[in-house]
């Protein structure tokens, strides 16, 4: 069974008997295909008796989004599993524990965590994680900065820069986010209603400007291992724990691409309180829980970041006065810039969250999708003029002003 | 014989007749061995009756500089020939031909250029190159814009990227260009009456701050294919004609190395010039024509450059109204800071330049290297606020004026 095809549920058995001390012998055993199908085989093989559990994640040879298909490597499954290796080294307990990587069929078998729910889904159930800015925090600090050429050896990144070479899934990223929501590409899938709000996505020569900078950070800024699709879809979650997952797209780039995922996300479900709060005041306050959240999140990343920094450096030169500061100032004006480009695309590109298109009454939808596109647009004109947490928590809350006058 | 060893001159001569068209058969054949022995051998071959010749270029496995030996891998020898070729693909007639790569033997075999001389005595021996800055700036407008995300397909840089990771030469770089000089470090290497300039370096916080940055962009902003040690001593001319040689530093850096790396070296025997003029007025015409080089390398590589954008470039984000100019200025700032790294670490650090070093009287030697010292350290200083090369002129210009008086 070494050579690549997609698994039947028989083999998923068979691969799960084989991860030692998980399963006992001679129980009965459960498999369900979970995945979408759209771009992995996604197996969940439990044992009723014993409630042990594991997950069987297999690659396809190809992606399928909104119909279209379009080949993709096999490699990214040695990616996701290397990177979940070195990630669950970096943060303990924060991703899923990996069991077996299997390169031939580019299968991850790895740790269940059903027991947690999707991030995205939480939220807009109206959950509440007093723990996920402490551990996302913890997660973007160890993993940015160990990886980076302040926290790790500097020739060693580079073996790792090449290890984490992904075209495919970068082209993605390039096209989706940087690309097609700012002309009129094929690629586009947008409600009739929002045709005037895109047009002005496609003339707005001052936004492309700053999107084209974003751009080039993302193709050309190797600054850390990124996890590289860190939306609120990738998180599993419960009050007490917080496991990330699916880092198909990591690859070496700018910091503030995952902060940004993170606090963007959040933000596309705040405008999409439109509807998952049932009235006004319950909205208000789970915007202001939401934007607690942006806010703690940026500020313990940024403490914890500066403490890794003070404690751990070893760059010489990065000792520097001043360095650090003019660093991480940086790192949140990228943080900013990539967060709004990360909503923006959710309402006019290719890929949108539930947050926003499960929202079934038109005229709310498009009140939060408006709301999602100003408050996108201004992170992505602000961000090189960005200094502090609370200008983003200011905009979001003047976006908010602006849609009820 | 195709197990890695160091060639003697017999085998040398076999491998010559080896490549086709070259040497004719039954001709007598002179070997000599003319490398300087730190880095690599280096046979050429010659045939005086037909007049022929070329170059064996082999990678040593280690390196020695001044006394010290380091193992170095001999992969220098592949990034090299495979750099080489690339850059005569893209500027043709600007590098010298490779006629056979031998990945086991680590060599390189190449066109002779006896009848050209290394610039940089060239240029100390009062040579004047009308075609170099034309030549040069085609070099780098043509490698740097094709080899990186504005001039070729995204998805084959990052393959291209993949095959230029090289870890202990850029390791050489970022220890001797931007860590030693600005610390007491046992690597530096320095004159005893420059005692008092160089703990002024190492005192200099605001200094190692832009430094911190510049080192920071040559271990993240993978933006082009550079040269990666593009000082006079890479570059074969004569008055027709220019060859850029010893690409085995290339990796995917900051543009702004390469064309800081020509002007910092212009600018090196600029400081020179108190020495290599035999009078006054000679001095003053020879440090005109240096300065106008160094604009004309300049001018004309951003001439180059826009006009290739115009023309070709790739990424349908980078014609966006505005973003070619804030590109170029950015690639202005870098070329500026790196040039000064590039001249402060010739005066203090491991490795020094003839232009300075062979001055014999030591007070005439003094007087180049804080010249060159104050000239390096204004560029590195001011280089995020240039916005024009008349500046860097202006630099030059009034260091020697601040000198006389």
């Amino acid at each position: 069974m070494s050579s690549y095809h997609p698994l039947t549920e028989e083999e998923a058995v068979e691969l799960a008997k084989s991860v030692p001390n998980v399963l006992q012998p001679g129980q009965e055993i459960v498999c369900r295909e979970i995945g979408d199908g759209n771009l992995n085989l996604v197996f969940h093989v439990s044992q009723p008796t014993t409630g042990a559990s594991l997950i069987l994640k297999q690659a396809l040879p190809y992606a399928k989004v909104v119909g279209e298909s379009w080949p993709l490597s096999l490699d990214r499954a040695r990616i996701e599993s290397e990177a979940l290796q070195i990630q669950g080294k970096l943060a303990p307990g924060l991703v899923p524990t990996v069991y077996l990587y299997d390169a031939d069929l580019a299968l991850t078998v790895m740790e269940d965590l059903s027991d947690h729910v999707i991030m995205r889904r939480g939220l807009m159930e109206g959950g509440t994680y007093p723990k996920f800015a402490e551990h996302i925090s913890e997660f973007l600090a160890q993993t940015l900065f160990f990886t980076s050429d302040l926290g790790m050896n500097q020739q060693d990144k580079k073996a790792l820069v090449k290890s984490f070479i992904n075209p495919d899934l970068c082209k993605i990223t390039e096209d989706l986010i940087f690309d097609d929501p700012y002309t009129n590409s094929p690629n586009n899938s947008f409600d009739d209603h929002l045709q005037e709000e895109a047009q002005a996505l496609w003339d707005d020569t001052a936004l492309h400007l700053e999107v084209a900078l974003l751009r080039e950070k993302f193709l050309t800024h190797a600054q850390a291992l990124l996890h590289g699709d860190l939306h609120t879809g990738s998180i599993f979650i419960t009050p007490e724990s917080t496991k990330v997952i699916d880092p198909e797209f990591a690859y070496f780039g700018p910091m503030g691409f995952d902060v940004g995922a993170v606090i963007g996300n959040l933000l596309l479900n705040y405008a999409g309180q439109e509807q998952w709060s049932p009235d006004e005041s319950t909205r208000r306050e789970r915007r202001a829980y939401l934007l607690e959240t942006v806010r703690d999140v940026w500020t313990l990343f940024d403490r914890n970041f500066r403490q890794l920094w003070d404690e751990s450096v070893m760059d010489r030169m990065a000792r520097t006065q001043g360095y650090q500061h003019h660093y991480v100032r940086r790192l949140l004006q990228d943080t900013v810039g990539f967060a709004g480009c990360k909503m923006v695309r959710r309402i006019v590109g290719l890929s949108h969250v539930a947050d926003i298109d499960k929202i079934p009454d038109p005229a709310i939808r498009h009140k939060a999708q408006r709301l999602a596109l100003s408050i996108g647009k201004s992170l992505i004109l602000r961000n090189r003029d960005t200094f502090s947490i609370d200008e983003i928590i200011d905009v979001a809350d003047s976006a908010v002003q602006a849609a009820r006058n």
